[in-house]
């Protein structure tokens, strides 16, 4: 089976309000994109976050920290201006997931209020439109310990079971697995953010081929409770 | 652009002294796949370990857990019969990277002296016996802090520049992006996991159609500096 990841290009700024299941239909449409079934779709959360209204004017770096602050739940670290933090959602990510980048004027743009949701509105109205059936993955770009340099990670899921779990089946070798849990849509984020880039200003793509299980699993879901997680 | 992700099937199972650039060439000649100028491979650590005979027969449980404490240069934390270790290479990961997952009878399997070297020679016999521009990423799968569920990462490089900086560039709204050092090779590793699998036994990818440069970087490029790392 081959995987295939195509960028929607095309799709212009987002304003406040806007309908971006349909902007994004258009120019799936303009680029000769037909949704089918199986299809992934992938969006980055900026796009989501700004239709929603999560976006503020902010002038002078005093209010962006102090925004970053208002959005955390609790801040584990700080360095310099920054704070790493555990957002509303239980996600952990510097300065809350508040981001000044691809914001017009001194803007700055929040995670959406409840991800899974946007996701799930946005499934429901392309399934709708297209009679495919689909999942549709929330995107950020979030930073690790130990290693340098971002992923693109999951942060809002529908449709798709966000952790495939190889429990009880075996490898080629004929042993049970012990790696048994596997983060199925941040590999599929980082899979998508390859063609979305950081400056190409394509917000959306759609992963093709992959042999997923259809589930109702949310991104929320991937939060290690903070009593098993070793690094807090 | 459209990326696209091939799985290599049919490489079969890899014993200690296998010349893997010759077997995953046939596999490759077998499934239809001539690699191509832009090509980037990606190959699960496990058989470069096997080839290079990183392979110990483990029979009991103490066994293994004494394997996995001589390979690591730090123990950060203990859980049960776990550890999250820093490996020789600078990596920070369950057991110092030492699995029995996809290994004949009781055996582990350790990580490679010098994945970067592993993977270097890779790409030197691929390139020459197919004259076209080429990548390598050796991979493991590693769990996070924080994210339940595991990914693949990269742990040796050759060819490509592991991050991605795109300091000095702008968004689509004209701004300096922030967020300027992408992973990109965890995320070509990652999309690679997708069509490899856990359980499938298919240890090699194929990933075309990115737009990547040309570098000299190695994976422990990607390790974050003690010093600079809030985590440990």
């Amino acid at each position: 089976m081959t995987l295939s990841v195509h960028p929607v290009t095309g799709i212009g700024e987002i304003l406040p309000g806007d309908d971006i299941a349909s902007k994004v239909l258009d120019a799936m449409a303009g680029g000769g994109i037909a949704l089918a079934n199986g299809d992934i779709v992938v969006v980055t959360h900026k796009i989501v976050s700004k239709a929603e209204g999560r976006l503020v004017e902010v002038v002078t770096d005093d209010d962006y920290r102090a925004l970053a602050a208002s959005e955390a739940a609790q801040v584990l670290r700080r360095k310099g201006a920054m704070i790493i933090a555990v957002t509303r959602h239980g996600f952990v990510c510097a300065n809350a997931g508040v981001d000044r980048s691809n914001v017009p004027g001194n803007g700055a743009v929040m995670l959406p209020v409840d991800p899974d949701r946007s996701a799930h509105r946005l499934r429901t109205r392309w399934e709708r439109a297209t009679g495919a059936r689909l999942a549709v993955i929330v995107t950020d770009t979030f930073g690790r310990p130990w290693r340098r340099g971002l992923t693109d990670v999951a942060i809002g899921v529908s449709g798709i079971d966000p952790i495939l779990d190889l429990k009880g089946t075996t490898d080629g070798s004929g042993h049970l697995l012990e790696v048994t849990e596997v983060a199925i849509v941040d590999e599929i984020a980082s899979a998508a953010d390859l063609v979305m880039g950081k400056a190409a200003n394509i917000p959306v793509a759609v992963v093709r081929g992959l042999d997923w299980e259809r589930g109702e699993g949310r991104a929320t879901d991937l939060v290690r409770p903070a009593s098993e997680d070793l690094f807090r």
